[in-house]
Parts: C-alpha cells; structure tokens; sequence
C-alpha cells in the first residue's frame, strides 16, 4: 500500500536547553526550537507549508489548549500554512513527526515542520505529577495516593519483570548511572553526573520498589524541532546536511490479532520491515526510558536482546556509550529530561547530531543507521501510542 | 504535488444525538457515534486501521487529557492500529477528517476513521465558558467580565461587518430563525422550534450587541464519526453508499503572501481548486454558524456572495432549506448544537445523509455537490484553523 510513498529527509533540528524553567513561556521555548531547525536546515519561515505541534499538558498547567501549535508560531514567523495539535501522551512529540513525513511523503507538501513543545514546571509541585496521570484512562481507578502514579503503575509490572528474566535493581542502576554520565556530556540535558555511581542510585529516595527517584525521568520544561523534506525538493536546502528517514510507524496498544506482541513490539517490527533493516544493523538507539527498568525491558521488545536477556545488555556494557550499541547518548529521558511533548523530536535531535558527527564529547563511533522510539499513555494493558523511527546519513 | 493522491470515499456517518447530558461519559458518546458509522457502512471494528480522534477541552472538563482517542476505543473493539488524537479548537473534527483522508490519499491505510466527542456541559456553568476561552492566546489579554470572552470578542468584528454592509440584527434573527425551524426537523438536534419568528430571537437576552442568546452556538455534549475508504478497496463494503470527498483543505490564520485573504476564503479557494467546482456548482452547504452572524459574513468568505452581499442572501431566502442553496439544514451550530470537537464530522453526518437522500423530513432537494466548512479558534487576528471538505455523490 505504500508504493506512493516519496523518500523524506531530515534537514533540520533544533532543541532548547531542558530543565524546570519557571520563568520561560510555552511560546519562547517552541519558538527558540523551530528557530533552531530552520537554522540548521538554512531555511526561512516562509519555507514551511505544514505544521505537526505536540504538546501533551499545557491545558492543565498553563491553560493553553486547543491551539497551542498556533500559539507557539506567533513568535516564528510561520503563518497560514495549515497546522495540526497533536496530542499522543509522552508519544506526541514522534506522532507529529510521524504526521510531517506522511505529508510529505504522501506529496501533500514539500516541507513539513515538527515540533514538541512543553511546559511542565510549577510551583505546585502535584500539578505536573497529577496532570501527567492522565495519560491513563482517568475513568478507571488509579493510586491516588502514590507520589508517583505513573511511576507506581510501571512498578508492578517491572517486579514481575525482574522475577522473569533475573534483572536486579543495580542493573536498572546501571542504566541510570549510564544516564547520568551520558548527560553530563550534553549541554542541553536537564541533568549530568560523571562521577555518580551504581551505589549512590540505589541509595537514592524510593518512588516504588525497585524505582528510586534518580532512575526516573523528571519533571521538565523544554522543546524540540524537526524539519522534513522531500527528497526530490532537497536543492531548496544546499546548505543541509540531510539524514533519511527510512521507517516511520505509529501504533497503539493491544494486539488486534491477539498474538500478545505489545506495541513496541509492533512498532519495531513493522519499522525493521519499512526500512529493510533488522536490530543487527543499528549504530546507535534512541529508546523511550521512562525509568531504568524500562529501558532494559524495551532493550526486548525491539529486538536489541533476546526476550529474557535486556539485562545482559546492561552487564556487558553494550549500550554504553563506547559500546556496541549505544543507547541513549543524549542522557535520555532520565538525564537529558522528558518535557513530554517535546521528548520524540528530541530523540530526533539526538540522533542527527549523532549521524552528523557534530556530538562533541558524546559523539558515538560513525554511526550509520540509528532508531529512536518514543511510547506515551497506558490504555487497555499497553502503552497507548508507540512510535519508531529509522534514520540514515 | 498531488499526482500521487487516491480518491477516497465516505463510506459510513455516524452521531450522537446533541445535547446537555450530564450522565454520559465522553468514551459511551464517542463509541455510540463510531459504532453508528461502522454499522452505516457494513463494517466491522477490524476493518478500521488508522483512526484520527478530535476533542477540544475534555482535559479541563473530565480530567482526560493526551490519550483521549485510545480511552474512547476501549469501548468500540478497535485496538492496536495508531491512533493520532487531534486539537484545533472549534475546527478538531474538520482536523481529525483531514488526516484520514490524507492517510487512506496517500496510500498509508485503506480505511481510516475519524471522530470527534466532546463532553461541555459542567455543573459549574462558567466551566466549560472558561474552557473555550483558552482556544486563544491565553497570554494575550481577554475580557475575563464578559458573560462569553469569544462572543464579546466576535461582536466587535460583527458591529464592523454591520457598518460596513449594512447588515442588521434582523438579519441576524432571521438566520437564527433558519437554524431553530431546521433543528426542529432533526431528531439529533439540541434545539429547533418550529414556531419561532425574528422577533422572539432579538428580544431574548442580550451576550453581547448585537448578539442575543438564541444567535450563538450553544454548550452541548455529543459525537460524530465518519469512516473513509480509498475507492479501489469500496469492495470491502459492498452495503455501503459512497460518497466521494473531491476536496479536504486545511489551513490557519494569517496570509503568508500578505493578499489579505483570510483563513476560511483561503480554504474555499484551495478546496474548490482541488474539487474543480465553483461555488456556483454547490447544492448544500454546512458553514461553522459560532454565531448567526458569522453564518452571513461566511456567506462572502465561500464566495456564495460577493462582497458585501451576504445579508442578500437571508434576506432573498436562498440559504433557507427549501431556497436555492440551503445552508445548515441540519440547524447548524446554533440548533443542532456544537459539541466542539463533533462538530466537523457532523457536518459531514449531514452532507452524508442529505447527498443520500435519508434526510426525512428535513431533506433538501436532490444534492449533488456539498460542502462543509469548520472553523476553529482565534490567534493573530484570523481563524486559528479552518477546514474545507467537498463531497459529490
């Protein structure tokens, strides 16, 4: 069914600095973002025909619904081309990219722009927490009185996890400490720790056994661009550097076939099969770590690691950053920070500066072709919306 | 650049009646009007596989924010295939429709569904005004005294339309007056009365000069679904009656060549260019009626009138049900109610059913060619988003 299909090219990617500020608009930061990717790309404003914007809270923290995309490009310069708020959980930010390659490589416009904006921070500091619950379905019954009740939901299906394939609470503090480390490296991060260790995440403040604070992403304010384009349109841009996007897939959760894959799963599967790629071919992941121990988990789901074996990965050091195969160079969400509807084109950011060889003191070893997978929401016993997305130079 | 687009139909329309129902959850809403459209069309919850979900201000009102479309499925049997939640204020349904038709044009799926539900009515009254309100900018000052922050801030631009024209509130009435004797016709409609005249609409209490209660859109509940299928697959539902959608045209505020044309005449434009008819060629219209008043000045912005003549157009009978270009037969957004998010697929519910000729008592003579207009939020001095959709028989 995708015969239609044109080839579509990154162009340009921009990111703000993440972190809680209280003192920064929705508005500045998306503008600084999309300001950033136009930069890159050598593009103007006027070169944008289509507008995807992500932003998962902004009705609950700063009243801004319904046209927050529209809101945001007041202070850009990009006016009248149709735009589209998407919303999608901690999933927005990559089902807005997803939309700007079907735009273009359906042939509807040339050149589409993606962007993820969030504000999170508040000075009541339930607001967030509370607002990020309703990533859920707020008509069944959650635990309330749990600090975290995202986090607290992941906790239980993560024991069961640890009891399966033998994971320990210091492998998942390995992977935050690799956070940490990573994110220290990275200027844009709302965290970095180089010298933390494996011990003092485990010593840190329980949010619900085996999580403790430090192995989970923040609360954080920040934003996150992407610029597409037809490959075929590509002179408009001399001066890009282009990436290809190979596969673009959104899915949501439960198996329709009944076969038990969850959606990652799905959405792994079907995005190897669009870019004609398997896991053995990837240089450098992206992956959506909500907390360590999820992490590990997806290492599984998208075919990194045998089921049962993600905490290998771990052991042997292979998604460090002078690994194999590293994961989540950026910090991830852990370290480098997860403004929700900001975090899928962030892993974009990531990934193209990772391609490009211009990640300074993170940079992996030439990688040549790189996945990012960003999941969001919890519905019907699944993460509600998963995206995956394959780059290559 | 649009050599690669399928032709797509309507297969199925399905919708809720409107209304004030404080006992009805957004998922049963939502899953009444999608199961309407499956059964319209002869299909089946797995024949769907990309589903576009429109909701305005259900995180302000019910607390479900990001995964609105998924928590609706739950209660329809679709699952596993992506699900993409759409915002544009007022104009989320017309959003929502766009994409699908984009995703079945472009050859991304065969059959896509699209809906919009919206739950407004509160038991704190000011709620749901409030919710609406932030379909601006909110960090641009509004009239928070006003009884209707976006009726006070439409009737500005009214009372210039008026001197410019020489439009009258008894026009106004009058177009009120269409919608109330046309949603008494429709049994899904929130409000009609068959007996009412001009005069009781300009003695009712005022919002905000010239605007009087019974002239603008009122708070509802309700949803609407539309089911769309690239014509080469029509075989997969051999019971349904297509309808073929000839144009779907997105676009937002502000001219980018700075021509002055605003968002909704630059949609028509587009959306009578991509269809290859003129407003002349139309038999039905289904206008985004937020208020009487801009059911006239839209009259011009179509092309339906030239400049200046829209009140011609009331005042001559053309648009009434039985006139020569019936507009909002199904009594619009003032009669049969504005659900936000539902509203852009209960227009085409209406166009569906008239072109169908399964309109009752309320059908207009023989359509052939319909057109639906949605509209939606106020940013930079221009409709934030509006949407155009041609249908033919």
């Amino acid at each position: 069914m995708e015969s239609n299909v044109r080839n579509v090219a990154v162009v340009g990617v921009g990111q703000t600095a993440f972190g809680k500020f209280l003192d920064r608009s929705l508005k500045g930061l998306g503008a600084e973002a999309i300001a950033g990717a136009l930069d890159d790309a050598g593009a103007r404003a006027a070169d944008v025909q289509a507008v995807f914007a992500a932003n998962a809270i902004a009705g609950l923290i700063t009243g801004q619904e319904m046209v927050r995309g529209q809101v945001v490009l007041t202070a850009t310069g990009i006016e009248g081309v149709p735009v589209v708020n998407v919303e999608n959980a901690c999933a927005g930010g990559a089902t807005a990219l997803h939309l700007s390659w079907m735009a273009v490589a359906s042939g509807q416009v040339d050149v589409a722009l993606a962007f993820g904006a969030e504000k999170m921070a508040h000075e009541d500091k339930r607001k967030p927490v509370l607002a990020i619950a309703t990533a859920m379905d707020v008509e069944e019954p959650i635990d309330v009185d749990s600090p975290s009740p995202f986090m607290s939901h992941y906790a239980s299906r993560i024991r069961r996890y640890m009891s399966d394939t033998g994971a320990t609470a210091t492998d998942f503090a390995m992977v935050a400490t690799k956070a940490q480390r990573n994110g220290a490296l990275n200027d844009l991060a709302q965290y970095g720790d180089a010298s933390i260790t494996p011990e003092d995440i485990l010593r840190a403040r329980s949010v619900a056994d085996p999580l403790t604070v430090p192995m989970c992403s923040p609360i954080g304010d920040g934003a996150a661009a992407v610029l597409l384009v037809a490959q075929d349109a590509l002179n408009r841009f001399p001066d890009a550097q282009p990436l290809y996007i190979r596969a673009s897939v959104l899915v949501s959760g439960s198996d329709p076939d009944g076969g038990g894959a969850g959606a990652i799963e799905r959405a792994a599967r079907a995005a190897y099969d669009q870019a004609g790629v398997g896991p053995e071919d990837l240089d450098l992941v992206e992956l959506h770590d909500a907390n360590a121990a999820s992490e590990v988990m997806r290492y599984e789901s998208l075919g990194l690691a045998a089921a049962g074996d993600g905490p290998k990965l771990v052991r042997t050091g292979t998604t460090a950053r002078d690994g194999e195969l590293p994961v989540n160079p950026s910090g991830g969400l852990i370290a480098r920070g997860h403004p929700v509807g900001a975090t899928g084109c962030a892993q974009i950011y990531e990934l193209a500066t990772q391609l490009r060889g211009r990640a300074g003191a993170r940079q992996v070893a030439t990688p040549r072709v790189a996945l990012a997978e960003n999941g969001g929401g919890w519905v019907r016993g699944d993460v509600a919306a998963d995206a995956v997305h394959i780059l290559t130079t």
